[in-house]
């Protein structure tokens, strides 16, 4: 019952750890992979004396299916479904390629040692866990993983069962990590290539790619939640995305060799070509014999992935098409020249020091200001304007009436008027304070009038919006200081 | 199994009815409640006709139980419980009291006489119904309200079955309403005064107090997820609320004829002094014997939302005691003199027609200007500095390296160094570009970078941020459009 919140717990530490910078590289995940593989091969050690020593299992939970009686299709289903399942089993070793610019030098000679430790491990440990997983009967129980089976059968409820447990679970949190050292890096290449939002390329803080590591922690417990957590649920998304890379890369690399040549090209063309069709036929059948079991997430997904990177990337051409200039058009261009008339909107609530702050900077970037305010009635209208009398300056208040104190429609009413008579050619800027605030929670009290007005004006091509910020003091200083009273 | 997800949807319908300004007054709200009053009353009508006829309900299914063995406080508790429940049925009757002001004139005369009927329906309604509920021996069953059992019994399922259940239904549906006339008004009234958020008092689009109405949504929504529409948990949670407001409103016009005296004061006080002292005592009752069916989320909040108010009305008293400025002050104020050196700083990412259009802008504002590049390696940074000494002007380019193409540490590292020369006094305008989008999803792919640097750069009081709009062309057009080739 509490498999989903476990996952969602392991997803967050995940994403803690890799937003602050973790490396999978870091000697600490050695530790968690040799406790496993000296637990696994201890368990088939006592497994095979237990079972020279003439250990009966008990009966099987499931019983044996008189495969006679099923029809060809049938057969060949049950084939297919079995090959699919086993072909899990050697996903992960597209982790060693794409490491390999990770390795001591020379690299490719201590990839190829570690692919071929790394088979020996995968017959030893999945070939020895299937077969003692036959002798001992295990099969399929609910909630029952045929791991638990056998070593609760070889070692009882001892220490050495649980070190089993605790070893694998380690392992597979582990294993969660690896797609955060992959996905937000493959993420932004594809990001700065334009295919993907040009956030996904941008490092956070700690270089991390926190925007790629948040989207892939927010689609992992997307999926955890809406599949309850259910493998059986997800097992075809995982393998048909595994065996799609694999297509994708041996067709790489036959494409390679038929473009590069090069020695013993046809045999190497032949074996990436064989590989491609035999990773293509594998997708196929996964597809078809997993596809209520997550493949069809993969299905539909892919095309409206690759549909929206297509979007994107037109979208970001059109920009950058639009923004390019040429060089002998540059060499036409003289900044000096040509410039707006530059004219500048204060908008004022109330006489404070935010307003006098701002006006003085309207002043010091242009002679043409205007100081702006939006009273609700005639009352306050001549409230302002008495105040506003009191300073000495030459910049005009301007007041109109808004029953409902909006902002932005009267502005650019005024904008329009014959009244300001804006010209062609001008550039209104329009300066708004931002209060910098002292806790996170003042951000929920403060600034959403900026924003939203901000956001309204931005929609004019002749409006610049100028953000001046205002640092606000502590509460209780002000609250406590006899010049504030 | 659905409960909640109809609830969900009768929210959202409600939310963006309110949020276009549907008025509680409108007529259309009018139809369901005398639909409703014909069916209840048709049904009490037959009910009757039915037992006179000699009508003999089937047995209860719950058995009644021997309260002669039951303690003096078990007595106790299920008779303050069955009042508690009892009182539920009376409110409904402030919302007469809180319409007063909408009132054709005289309002006093037409709110009492509303209030009169009010009570008379609810003697024939609640009174019938729960006389019936007797004599049909309805009692506790799961899935069905009394109102069914009875209406089952009466009608068979016949039509007029349906349109009881149906005009319950609707009636309902539109009691949910009520908060929304309510309430959103409440809240702005207590953010006008500072003690809520301020965007809570701004009216939206269609003059309806959005943020209110959104926030009141998003409660409802809430409590029907987590305690998955179960009317039981939270009746304690309406009712207590109910009563509270009770309290609170006769204590005022008790402390009001203390205050204001007048006419046979001393009687009204009483009354209003009595009806303050049950209320509160049902309050009291309320809390403990619902304590566990929502009570407890008022007993607990209610004092944390009081903390909260208060915090945030000290907070926006500290934010206008630091801006006020006596008249005395202003007089000594002239905006004129003591103006800052302006100075502006222009980030430019490439030599195109954004930045040409911002270093434009920044020669009208200063004769102070830089444009700043941060390049990822000399080699284009080289390439930068060819084509902007393409341009003809005389404002330099400053380009600095971050192989990480950060942006924000190597501008403010530049204002901080001596090549800058950053004097006190100085306002330093940085000028980001704004793209203007076409398509709403355009949102995701621009602007990121600009909010980023934006709120980076105004945590410092001297850094000013404009913020230039750039209207983005159709993308179909410009990639068909011979001048952008």
């Amino acid at each position: 019952p509490y498999t989903v919140l476990i996952c969602v717990v392991i997803v967050v530490l995940l994403t803690l750890g890799n937003l602050r910078g973790i490396r999978e590289s870091s000697k600490a995940f050695g530790l968690p992979a040799y406790a496993f593989i000296f637990a696994i091969v201890s368990m088939l050690i006592a497994g095979f004396i237990k079972l020279k020593s003439g250990y009966v299992p008990p009966e099987a939970p499931v019983k044996h299916v008189d495969t006679g009686a099923l029809s060809f299709f049938a057969m060949t289903y049950i084939m297919l479904n079995a090959f699919s399942n086993g072909c899990a089993a050697v996903t992960g070793i597209e982790a060693v390629s794409n490491a390999v610019p990770n390795f001591k030098k020379p690299a490719v000679k201590h990839a190829k040692m570690v692919m071929l430790l790394l088979a020996a491990f995968v017959i030893l440990l999945f070939g020895g866990v299937s077969v003692l997983s036959y002798a001992f009967r295990a099969g399929h129980e609910e909630g029952k993983t045929v791991l638990i089976q056998i070593a609760q059968q070889i070692f009882g409820a001892g220490p050495m069962f649980y070190f089993v447990m605790a070893s694998s679970f380690v392992i597979l949190a582990m294993a969660a990590n690896t797609a955060y050292s992959g996905f937000p890096l493959l993420l932004s290449v594809v990001a700065r290539e334009g295919y993907a939002p040009r956030q996904l390329s941008m490092r956070g803080d700690r270089l991390s790619y926190s925007n790629g590591i948040i989207l892939l922690s927010a689609a992992a417990i997307l999926l955890i939640v809406v599949f309850r957590a259910n493998v059986t649920s997800l097992i075809g998304l995982y393998a048909i995305g595994v065996f799609i890379s694999f297509t994708l890369s041996q067709s790489g690399m036959f494409v390679r060799w038929l473009r590069n040549k090069g020695k013993h090209w046809r045999l190497k063309a032949f074996i990436n070509g064989f590989g491609a069709f035999v990773t293509a036929v594998v997708v196929v059948i996964i597809a078809i014999t997993k596809f209520r079991q997550g493949a069809w997430i993969v299905v539909f997904l892919v095309p409206i992935l690759i549909f929206l990177m297509m979007k994107v990337k037109k979208h970001y051409t059109a920009v950058a098409r639009q923004l390019r200039m040429a060089p002998e058009e540059l060499e036409t261009i003289d900044v000096e020249k040509d410039v707006y008339r530059n004219r500048v909107i204060v908008p004022v609530e109330s006489v404070n020091k935010a307003s006098i702050r701002a006006l003085r900077y309207a002043k010091t970037i242009s002679d043409n200001v205007v100081a702006f305010n939006v009273s609700i009635d005639e009352e306050s209208a001549v409230k302002i304007r008495e105040k506003y009398a009191l300073l000495q300056t030459d910049i005009p208040l301007v007041v109109k009436y808004s029953p409902f104190r909006k902002v932005v429609e009267p502005l650019l009413k005024f904008i329009e008027s014959a009244e300001y008579n804006y010209q062609k050619g001008d550039m209104i800027t329009v300066i708004l304070p931002q209060f910098s605030v002292r806790a996170w929670w003042h951000a929920i009290l403060h600034n959403h009038t900026r924003l939203f007005i901000e956001k309204e004006l931005l929609k004019h091509k002749h409006i610049v919006v100028s953000v001046m910020p205002l640092q606000l003091k502590n509460d209780d200083f002000v609250l406590k200081n006899q010049k504030h009273k």
